[in-house]
């Protein structure tokens, strides 16, 4: 059943294609689909995710989503449990944070996803959100992996910020192999040296992604950045180098976010960016539906 | 409470000593010793920790066990979950594992340290096991984290295969501030460019956590490295740098072995290590007990 | 005259800008246009180079050269000295592969870009090219940096595998500081952990050079990602994050390449990529003006 | 001669052994002994060069260099021409500072190593040095490779600051391709994501280097960590470790260097540790010499 090992697990050295079984492109060869309410993400069109970092009041939480509802976003993100480095950080609001995100999501009629962090608590995210987020913090966490790969929702999984791309495609392959194969990939941006960015957007990790597996593929410019001037550049670089989506923070008082607010685009300079994309995903033959269309 | 932090969760420039309150040596200056079962670990002697990567039979177990610990071996490590890359690779024996462990420390009378990826088996972890170790993989996981904190076990704490040191010690402050400051800090290989090691061991971790905290700091020169034949080296050299102890993957057959093979020290080359160690702790002014004197 | 430095040279830590006084955007708050022969670098066109990575023959030259230029790339790349790992490689043509580009430079009239990477062939360099490059591996050479820097010709200057943006910026300004200002800076990939690509291109260095420097930033894709299959992405990638233009690899016999064959694109594809690059450059709001047109 | 090579310069996988044909340890399977003035490196004694950073004049000089020979060193280091991140830091005193090494070494009797950074400063140094250096940042220079190659004076030859050990024995493989096989390996610390070290000294690189090749390696924790309070540590790491000799920078008066003050050792830290290094040597089969007695 399971092989034996004489070597250690690898992380260097050419992609062991054939170990990547569920995930691989040659099973679905023309790219999986996923359906959230309506929205197609890994189809022809290009998904916006926006909202906050983290879910902080019902106020923000609503001017801010019902901001990048009406500027196109097809998809709100906010975080209500929070993976911060330290303890003494805002830690999100948690069970109430859900309980908002779910209010606001009937509210503004808008998807959701929201990250799961403890598998204690996957069926109570479960009831309130669209999608279920896999931290990057948490993709080499199995015993979550294999939690969620025994529901019905889709995925959204995030690269390790150490992750190489096999280990990336493991992951998948650990909730697919439980059953659900509604696993959309997200490159948020790995470590490296470099200290003027965040962690460094690991744009060529697109195309080798698409290559390799049949999965959607997003990306997030603010986590790989650090920065919201840099997030337009590297948001119309991904859709231009083959993404299916993008997920970006927004926030209507960046200056008094409690969480990543250097990296959050304020509704104005997200309503710039919109049109940006709209064109950029036009000149690579995809398009961006507004979000009253498409739903 | 919680600070308002408009910027986002840094990972370069100088560490913020001032905001790691529990683990600053500031609070401890003598440094903290842990007993686990009369063996003092962050005392004037080196505690070596050693067994299979992870268990596998009661024959392996228990042949490994004997010889680790006739050769001096204070502690007996060995995986029950085990942490793996593919979901195709052995994932160690579970529970069965567990049991298997529990026996053989009270056959052979040898305390064990064990890894917890989930926090609902905690509870049966720590029935069985001395040590509660969290691993590379789950360093970021803070309900994991959490959840360690509240038990009175030691947890040996493995620095993530990408975090900062600051990041490593910002893991250690949530389990103290949770209660249980029965911390060991284990370095056990970053990160980077090099493909000729599995991981680059960062020896100079260890003088950088001694002066910042009060915590025993140990090495794994098995990860460190995934090389056998690496381990003599840098286990000697972790000791001359100033670390507390070492925890080595022997096992008695590697050639065969479900796990990491290829990094596991056959017995003899143990016990010529032993020898060695037991050289180079004097020479730094450390000791080495043999295991039935210490306990 | 010079600072007393009681810390080292840093490599951490947020970029001091105020020591980066001849590159900063503050002393020329428009941009630097650089020209070429008539090609403006760093202007509202985006300017494209092409070529071999290493001159191998006249009949390999004329060929790519002539297909590059038809298709609409405006400069000619081509190695003569070729800084290779391993001294049994091919080490260029040297002497006489210059002799060859000044030769095919005339005949199908378009300038040319070529590496120099030792001081005493600076002379013989400057004869025969239009822009100095001075390479990856190089680009802590401050000897090779003054004397490039004491010359009247455009550099192209490479970022090293794994200098900071800092140190990049440090390295133009050693140029700068010796009296030449035409100065281009080149994002060509940083070494990393991930080894499914050469390289990792860091496409949101593009938005910082630019927010810190005045000096044009162009991107080359095919050292920075190693695979032919990827260059078109990241091409397309590096246009719509702002760069002023591209170093693309083209051979017209890549199997047989005596160098970085492997990502190196076939006119064939290099012409689909013109087409697609034409549309992402008129989506950012720039143009890419057939060759024959801006000359 | 040369091959045709279809790929890429490839820094991924392992290390291909058969290429590295003159640095292979096959080739002198009892490992090389390189004798300067009589010091042999290599053999069993370990060597310890110390000194300055930079000359930076006479009585500087002078006073460091009777300090580090009274307590121990068998060579002098000091850079004349030094490698700067900024073109305004301190340069190095050049051809005076050169000068005024070969004066002190007449005077205090004790072989000196010094930097060479443009092949047109060759001759000049070797009429001054006992030892050339190649730093970190030139280790891909090439053409100064090959002109180090056709003298006959020992070449100390430090890793680039993200060389792979195998890019960094093809670089020693250029030198001996060229005629001069007395190089010695030096690890300085590689490039990684960790900010609170100025490199990460790779310990790992020594068991590997000396599996690989016949050369002596050297390690310099100094530059490796860029604190000085790091560097006895990482010295007596090395040594366990299996290094043959170590770099260290000393400096009569740290807090007024010119150049890496903050690395450098005063001698009263030297001098305790000597007397530690002695013990580590001795524990792991080797031996110090006082630098009267060796010569």
């Amino acid at each position: 059943m399971y092989q034996k090992n004489p070597t250690c697990d690898l992380n260097h050295g050419p992609i062991q294609e054939d170990q990547l079984k569920l995930v691989s492109r040659k099973r679905v060869p023309e790219g999986t689909v996923i359906d959230v309410s309506g929205i197609q993400i890994g189809g022809p069109e290009i998904v916006i995710i926006a909202g906050p970092c983290s879910v902080e009041s019902e106020e923000q939480l609503s001017s801010t989503a019902t901001a990048v509802k009406e500027l196109g976003a097809h998809i709100l993100r906010g975080g209500a449990y929070k993976p911060r480095t330290s303890p003494y950080s805002f830690q999100g609001l948690q069970d109430e944070g859900l309980t908002l995100l779910s209010w606001i999501r009937d509210e503004i009629d808008i998807p959701v996803v929201t990250e799961v962090m403890d598998p204690r608590k996957l069926e109570l995210v479960c009831e309130h959100a669209d999608i279920l987020q896999i931290g990057s913090r948490n993709m080499h966490n199995t015993p979550l992996l294999n939690e969620v790969g025994k529901v019905r929702k889709p995925v959204l999984l995030k690269r390790g910020m150490s992750a190489t791309i096999e280990e990336f495609l493991y992951a998948a392959e650990y909730i697919i192999k439980q059953g659900n194969d509604q696993v959309i990939l997200c490159e948020r941006g790995i470590r490296t040296f470099e200290p003027s960015t965040r962690f460094t957007l690991d744009i060529g990790a697109i195309p080798v992604l698409k290559r390799l597996s049949h999965l959607p593929v997003i990306v997030d410019p603010s986590h790989g950045t650090g920065h919201w001037w840099m997030v337009p550049g590297l948001a119309k670089a991904a859709i231009a180098a083959g993404a299916d989506g993008l997920i970006i923070e927004v926030h209507c008082d960046p200056q008094n976010a409690l969480c990543d607010g250097g990296q959050s685009l304020h509704p104005d300079t997200f309503k710039d960016l919109m049109d940006e994309l709209f064109k950029v995903a036009l000149a690579v033959g995809r398009s961006i539906s507004s979000s009253v269309v498409i739903r």
